[in-house]
């Protein structure tokens, strides 16, 4: 049972991508880093998200699929990370053959550590 | 590692089940499916809870289990879609034979989408 | 599908140790159980903790595990549990070979019970 737990550990681990990671690339001139908002609310719900982040709502990802470059790593983000909106477009993005991960502290945990935010029109 | 992850992801997300599928056929005369509200909470810290729903606590449930009709659908749900009531619940049921998924959104999702609620006495 | 669902649902709530259990111990004299509180935040953040835990953040657990204890059941807890936070810390137990769980409700769930907590300094 030990072995099943670690497994799923790992797994489950590797799918989360640290905030720090992210923050440090997004400031260099051609980052590789791709941040995705991937809620499916609209800006008046929303009001807010994590700075030069691209809206792109769960539902509408498979459609644009085909815009998306093979060299860049996307980070997909909900609300909070316990939910399954991010986890959706992760499925999609990952079985497109795409690098991507869902950001380890959501929305929730970037406002919290008084990480940049921007408002959306 | 892909591989793990995209099987890790299929397996979790279908565990879940999307509001919007549930909202479509509540509004039927004889709905497939019935709302489970699994939170082990008395109804004064409860106050309220999806329109419908019967509260049945996760510690409860095994004891009922026979009460239940293999021909519904049952969607559980917590208080938020990280936590694990919901899929303790939803363990029992699927051990017993019985469709069954996890409310994606959770109660907090569904009243913050203003989607309707009851109060409890 | 189903059988892949029970396995996943098992192997992740086995993660997983009730507040019941570890209330119950922690009035004992010589409890076996070790609450760890993995939060990265500075106390001013934190402000307060579950009462008797040990402060140790996940990124400084690899440092001090020579510190542990093979006979103690450590618990750990973030701010909520749908965080990546406490499954980093578990999986650094439990690979080193020590038992460990997350604890279910984390500090949200335990505040929300009026559970007892400390102030920090």
């Amino acid at each position: 049972m030990e072995t099943e737990k670690i497994d799923l550990l790992k797994t489950y681990l590797s799918l989360y991508i640290n905030h720090t990671v992210v923050l440090a690339d997004l400031d260099k001139e051609d980052s590789k880093y791709v941040v995705l908002d991937v809620r499916n609310a609209p800006a008046q719900i929303k009001k807010d998200q994590i700075k030069g982040a691209f809206a792109i709502p769960a539902k509408d990802l498979k459609n644009h699929i085909k815009e998306f470059d093979k060299e860049k790593i996307y980070v997909v983000y909900d609300w909070t990370a316990g939910t399954t909106l991010g986890k959706e477009a992760l499925l999609i993005l990952l079985s497109e053959g795409f690098k991507a991960y869902e950001l380890a502290c959501a929305l929730e945990g970037w406002k919290g550590m008084n990480l940049p935010i921007e408002e959306i029109q």
